[in-house]
């Protein structure tokens, strides 16, 4: 899995402090580091809209389609992906669980469904099946790229509950390296989540 | 491909016409009949809006996740879905598309894999490996049941979008079976969209 | 203030635990009753996306701008609403707060004002001013009518945002008429919130 | 009417074409410049998903709260609102609609309707009644400062509905400042949009 930032809103917590003292009028009180204080209120008070003002797009690769179809269920965010009907995937690349890979038996079985179905994929492209078709043998591991772009409230929101201790393996990896990122780029507003490294979840206060 | 209407709102075309004259206080309009010759206008006219005040929910199964991880991007929409992480999979059904179904080669090849995938899964499955691990070998041709609920607006859209001649096969099918449904339930709303029998695809005048 | 329901999906808890269950695919569970238990455990479980299957329209009158500038901001929901640029308003109803009614001196000056008000609209209409000029002029006070459509999900968010201790009462008083008939039509969908009459506010336990 | 860009994604034509080469994975026909010609065929191709990933955000003064109930019922945006709860209106600045100014007797009413307005709420603040309540005499005149932010998208279609010859006058004003700011951040996005500068609209070709 490959997480990368390709924008956030610069500046992001002076934009959010600007914009939230809209509803009071109370911009004399802005200054030097001010936004941090500003930001840190929004988020204990848990006014989240002002942080919808902020920004942050990711292209995520290295998942398996299982991951995205659960991804794309966030409808409050924007995606661009790769698509199975214009992209062959001949010599796609895949995820394996872990519970898989530790396990030899699995492992054994596993590894080799993979080199079959790729055979099956390309058997069936070279009798004139067109990729839109071809791929419905396309197992759910198959790696895909996505881009996705949301406010930062709604990125709180995905990590909240993507990151947790009961979330699928993989979308959790995928929400703590996010959160890795967004800890770097915007610290204040993601303050209050901390990532558990021992078990590798995030953990709100 | 199995598509049934669940619900849809009660008289929608006659609180449609109800809400839509809101606007302009036009109550006194209202009578026998009236809402036909309103929701026309409103159709005729692009004024979209209130038609969202009219809902339907529909149970399509028998498709494809490939169709599904498409169907979901439309955010819209309110969905459930049969999960691969609490349903087993080990008798799953599948879509095999026409364009290898006609083709004797790649029918072989095609029934052929999705015996040996059943087996693998399986068999993954008796070495403990758990649901949501195991289903990373099923394929984009495994039948799935989803539950959609949109509101008038967004199913013209949908099917505007998903039935007409560029469309995939799959999901302009089921464009078609939920227009036919809509169709008689709520004629006026979809007065201007048409089912192109022959060619199997939706056409808006 | 008047809120009178418009539509709401028939058999709403019905239809929730049918659509609920199709992630599970558990639907040999359903039987008399059977949706009562299952909506509670969703509510308790805060599972709350399969609510949103279900919707409930609403007309409200009698209710200032104020109330109706504030409500419009919920993006979950469908409005029609009264518009000034339509419909004259030269014998415009409003909306007294209690705190000004109470008040003889406030009271007196408020009602005053409305006279004056109504008198300066209608010159402007006599001097050929259109009505979306002339309502340059009309205060917050003054009645408008809206049509609101949304999801039950979005509803326990609306009655619980609005209709709690810190909400402005005017559209607390909306969110406890609302919810008062939603508790009728939809009672386990809405268990866990209470109205404190004494108070006047919802509470949701 | 003063209309300020507080943020705009940096390089967002870089980013869309980024974004959108997911989908083929064609990134090696990136290079210098290429932004312009791939987002050129974006919007010709009405294929405006991908334009979700760059956003702007605006800081809107000066403008009446007719316009802001207008603006806010686009639901695809976040607003940040001076709030008439939080903040006090005892000089409020008000907007004149052009048919009233160029009418001297229509003037000569309204501007005294101002002032008597003022006088009132003031009265009506002397005696005890807080904002909330005092603002129910404060008319649609009176001006409000609201920052908005939404991706380009929907920039697209808010200019293009509130831009056009039936969009009402104060709103076209609003959505022409934009689109003359969106035009120089972010040209290509907004090619096919021009400024009939006569007729003070947008026309879309």
């Amino acid at each position: 899995m490959k997480v990368e930032l390709l924008s956030v809103t610069p500046d992001a917590e002076k934009l959010i402090e600007n914009a939230g003292r809209t509803s009071h009028l109370s911009f004399e009180q802005q200054g030097k580091d001010s936004e941090r204080k500003f930001v840190k209120m929004i988020v204990d008070l848990r006014h989240e809209s002002v942080l919808e003002h902020a920004y942050a797009s990711f292209r995520i690769s290295g998942v398996s389609r299982a991951l995205t179809h659960q991804l794309v269920r966030h409808r409050l965010c924007s995606y661009t992906q790769q698509s199975q009907r214009y992209v062959g995937e001949s010599n796609f690349n895949y995820v394996e669980p872990e519970s898989i890979k530790s396990n030899k038996s699995a492992h054994a079985i596993f590894a080799d469904f993979m080199v079959r179905t790729k055979d099956t994929y390309r058997r069936l492209k070279e009798l004139g099946i067109e990729n839109q078709d071809a791929r419905f043998v396309l197992p759910n591991a198959v790696c895909s790229e996505i881009v996705v772009t949301a406010n930062l409230r709604e990125w709180r929101h995905i990590i909240r509950v993507r990151g947790g201790s009961t979330a699928q393996w993989e979308i959790r990896e995928m929400a703590i390296r996010i959160l890795r990122i967004l800890k770097k780029k915007v610290p204040t507003v993601f303050y209050d989540f901390e990532i558990d490294e021992k078990e590798s979840m995030v953990v709100c206060t």
